[in-house]
């Protein structure tokens, strides 16, 4: 059977081609250049799915949407700290302010406004990296999140260096606050390349889903950053990717997002997904619009919001209870977060098993979180205490520390040993 | 078994406890008589189990802990567009400007600061309802969020009328730009009513239960809210709740929250729980000192981020695949949101079922949402289309449509039918 | 001879007449009444000389007419420190506040806004007055300046407390900061009362004379201000008075002025004249359109310009020098101030005078200023010291204080010892 | 006789000479060598006296203290219009915005502030001029402002372009804003070198009375800048020249200034003098501490104050009325502006004139303003038509355009013919 996503990724399009307000950025004659009637979209599950529709292999340069990605790595590098030393994390509000610098400290308000984003990237690679070093630093890390080897586009990144006034003028800034110590033109010239990195709308999906995926690129299976840095970045774009408006946009798409002037614009739903677009025109906010119309439609038709209450994470946790007079197995499944424990915990109760053997099967479990983990561990132990006796069953050892609250080590079991004629009472 | 989870709950207690910084709202008389030592948590998941531990039935007055509640019932009466012509949803930034009306159209900026909060007052009942019915209206609707009747805390209500100069002020000022039509002196004494509700920390954990529930009382079973409404309330809690520093709460909590001036804190993850914190001192934002840092454990400890990647709704969707010569049963289960849909379809493409009977049992599915319901039947459409012979298997009718986009409908069968001697080949 | 003035003034009313922009003041009833084609000006000299032209003698209320001169009462009564301590004396910026008030210590940010003339009028006759007793004050004390018993519009008034929301939000702001301590109602109903006193443009061109003649009445002659808290008042009229823009009124007019929504504007040129201008057609800031007309054409045709570097004041101090052989008579006459002096004192440099008989002739000098007083006695000192013998020519007794730096006093003569013979030298 | 001005002076700087707060301007190595103890004063008069007392003759670069007087050439240069296109006349109120650009229309608020003076020096000579000319067109305009000709410091211009950041960012975001169109390194540059004329404080006070004077250099007597572009540039220097605090400048001193870092501060009265002070310690917002000090006490002390109510400007226009029988000669004197005349023709009104031969004897006026030749004229054509034969005595020819109002020309008259036997009636 064929998919029908990709047709209903192709259905979206359709619906916004018809939009032709906006206008390709001008402020440079590269950019001016493009095709004003690209329209693309691809979609990456965190499981590592590609669907796209339309231009979706036209190339283009990244632009800011680099901001979040070169964010991730100065917190992969660096830590929250040394990052928060240099850049905020608050919406910048009515851009009321050229700078957008902080009141008090003059640190830039946060990573997704263009003086944090060259900040950002005179983090990488140490501070007393070249250039060329710190470019290509940032070339590979951003090619490891795409699955494969991109290259700067050098006829837009020198366009751009001719019309960099405003990135100079935000350069000399940050120096003169000592927010960066080298020379403004570097800062510059590194920072425009990193925005220079040429992708295509599928590459976007992939790196978006990157970060849906707590670090690790679905495709390639290659762990690229923490899960906390992941978690970090969506919250900084979800406050602070969308400009002006951000209030709005997360109430009415709910997905952490940011855009590029080339007319990229990408979103990450933590756990989930990620997706991109691409269409060149922008509206006066720089935002591409026929892109925030596409992901409009993902939020409302396809129930992609942060907020959904729909979002039932660690539902259904406990797979089956099978128990006979003496011995009851309980079988777990799928991702066992607070939410799962505490169903599991709760639903326990209903059962006697004060003079059971318990075994807890986590064999089917596919990811164990930390707090999963410790209150399961206390939920055995206290079974323990009020007589039971009590086992996991663990073929991948995925409980990786069997330490209970009492010194004592949760025992292990096997399956067959577990083989009961009971019934299921689930 | 008894739950662990009261015991985690106490131990986040315990380690906040020693915090003695900040202070009492002084402000009014009554509230500066509150024991500053009062400390309570309170949770409650959207399945309506609740934990609780130290000072959770003590009774305050929720303040501003009414606004997103409030602001809730007005977009449930109301709708979007009408709520969002007299108030904003944008983060108020810095407290640049002691009103936090719009600079352009004198709409405060979002429903989360006073301004916002006297404006969405005025919106209850209609605009010509007396005071008395207005507040009778959300004390009852207030009551049913909590799942039982709440009384007015007339000495708290009295003594803030007595020092509310910031109010009248704010109210005056909205008169005077058309935003409430009533008398300024009503429309304080109006919203002071609703902020003098009297609740426990248990109610406020339920009630903040009931908007992770998408609307639904967990615990009476009654839908309050819509879905959409929920959804639109916690993302402006989530931009503007915790009044400035948003991007920072968002990123280091990533829990929506609003805090109440009498020491209460709430906080919603949407699908997941509610959870409630009391403790009277204050920091200098008005926020309650260790309820802030109990939130913190919450989020650090439990994984309840809303931007964690781990949450992985719609994980695990095919509970099974049966399949014999002829017939295939794929067994679905959870919540099939569009994650899981695209799971489920991906999945079936390894299959070869052009020439079977295809049964989809959907018996086992908690949610079925919009999209994935579609993207089903556009699947089984396609099947049948490439030679399949299909049905769904849907004994409880969660399927509300089966018109599909050809214009039939997907034929229904019982599961006996297919109870295939197959192996399972999931 | 018939005075060219009114004239003068008539051909400027002329000049503004078609100029028809500009709507009457509509907020209320009362005032949208006005006749719009109103047009008046009126002139008053120092010297108490009254010029007039157009609808001069029409009555109308003070409004924000009245700023500056209970500010100058306030001044007057308390003092500049305790004044500031609850109104500052810079001009607003941007109005990118609602309340302009201060951002740290929330007063006001000067008196000629509204929150800072609500805050001023709350001053005057003691924080323990009734209302009526600190209209009665102001009333009065604005009769004297006037020259004539001013009473309330009642109507004006009555319709003006109908349409308060906007005073009323900032006086229960000021309560809530403290910075006034009565009730708000009162507050508004005394500074709209304040604003209901009715004039004509004569009276409103005598009033502003009385600033410019340092607080002597021109016409009455009566001291009712310091000269201090004029020069104070005048100051903050010519960096606070017209609003937004005061940057471009003090270069292009160049005259410290206020302007009432009821259509007067006033401007004073210190030591000069007041003029007033009657014109209800506003503009968006609510300032006068002709009257702003009629005031650009008095500083560029008729040089009233503050900046103006040909106000050449102190010119011409030596009216005479009479000198023969032993004796030498220094006549001065005008103002002696600190640009007189040094011209006396440059000149005097040129004569031989240390074995001469010198007297300083100050019976034609009109004022004596302080610096002037103890410069010249300084001159005399050291005119004896090299030789001369001195004496000063004063029937009139203008030099208050004749103790020199040596402790002993200048010496005085009759003019008759000293007629001489001898020729001018001038 | 010795003037005791300058030992006034003295005093003045030992009464300030124990404030020893603040510190020398550091941000640059050069700067920071500066002897924090010295301390000048000079005081030049709009007659060319000059007076100094302390370390007036040392020297220092001018920095801040160029903008007005590069302004002046610009709008000498160019006129209000085309340099208003660039920069604005507003004060900057609180630095609330980095760069201090307009909101609107990025335009420099004004020419004070570095984005503003940056834009100014770039008008001059020219939007081709090489940095080279544009450079010695400054320094050669401000040597002949000063008398003598200045040199830049190249040390300190030098060490100040190693430390320009902020001043790059400046030049960079006005390039980027189409404010400027050289290269903005070009720009600071040039600025720079502007910055760093040497000058001593005599330089300064005689520079500041050459504004005062209308443009007329003191000392030389050559006309540099007409009386309009004085005017306004000590407009803007009033509203704008000492940074935030503007209008409590204006009320505590009352004296349009400018300071530089390097420790200069000038003042300037229009129509009277020009001074400056030198003492290199500075506040926090960059005001030489001992200078504000000095400025607060000639403006307390020697009532050198714009809003004094006593600068009585035009006061005793009427020298002499001298009358016989069929003859009448009106002796005017000193500066004949708007004041004067009027006092001029209220006097007429006391006598009998309509029979005389009436000549009005201007020999004695020093100066006649354009309101004032129009308003005499008008007088005498009157007394002419009430039956008067008209004439006037104008050996000097000052009174530049004799046609009146209908046409015909006032009579001419040697003083010889109206040599009178009357007595003189003043």
């Amino acid at each position: 059977m064929k998919s029908p996503i990709p047709f209903y990724l192709q259905k979206i399009l359709d619906s916004v081609r018809g939009n032709k307000d906006g206008a390709v950025a001008d402020y440079i004659p590269e950019l001016a250049q493009a095709n004003p009637d690209y329209l693309g979209i691809a979609l990456c599950s965190t499981t590592g799915h590609i669907y796209a529709a339309g231009d979706a292999q036209q190339r283009y340069t990244m632009q800011s949407i680099s901001k979040p990605f070169v964010y991730a790595l100065a917190l992969q590098e660096l830590g929250l700290d040394a990052v928060r030393d240099i850049v905020g994390m608050e919406p910048s509000g009515e851009a009321f302010n050229e700078l957008s610098l902080n009141r008090n400290d003059h640190r830039p308000v946060n990573p997704m406004i263009n003086a944090g984003a060259i900040a950002v990237n005179q983090l990488i690679n140490g501070v007393d990296s070249t250039v060329e070093d710190r470019v290509e630093c940032i070339r590979s890390y951003i090619s490891r999140l795409a699955g494969r080897e991109l290259e700067i586009d050098r006829n837009v990144c020198d366009s751009e260096l001719e019309h960099s006034e405003r990135n100079l003028s935000l350069a000399h800034m940050l120096r003169n606050y000592g927010i960066i110590q080298d020379d403004a033109h570097d800062a510059v010239l590194s920072y425009t390349k990193q925005c220079s990195i040429a992708v295509d709308t599928r590459d976007l999906a992939v790196m978006a889903a990157t970060l849906a995926n707590g670090g690790r690129q679905p495709i390639t299976g290659e762990k690229i950053l923490d899960a906390d840095v992941c978690r970090l970045t969506l919250a900084v774009m979800a406050s602070c990717g969308m400009y002006d408006g951000a209030g709005r946009w997360i109430a009415e798409v709910g997905i952490p997002a940011k855009s590029g002037v080339a007319g990229g614009l990408i979103g990450t739903l933590p756990g989930q997904l990620g997706v991109a677009t691409f269409s060149p025109r922008l509206n006066a906010e720089g935002n591409s619009i026929r892109g925030v119309e596409a992901f409009k439609q993902l939020s409302a038709d396809m129930g992609l919001h942060l907020m959904s209450t729909e979002n039932r994470v660690g539902i259904n946790p406990v797979r089956e209870v099978e128990q006979n007079d003496d011995v009851a197995v309980i079988h777990l499944q799928g991702h066992i977060n607070f939410s799962a424990v505490e169903a599991v915990l709760h639903q326990l109760r209903e059962y006697d098993l004060e003079r059971s053997q318990v075994a807890l099967d986590i064999s089917q479990v596919s990811t164990l979180h930390k707090v999963g983990r410790r209150l399961l561990k206390e939920g055995l132990r206290r079974l323990r205490e009020e007589g039971a006796e009590i086992a996991v069953i663990d073929p991948d050892g995925i409980l990786t520390d069997r330490e209970m609250s009492d010194g004592t080590l949760v025992p292990l079991a096997d399956a067959e040993d577990y083989q009961i004629a009971g019934q299921s009472i689930l």
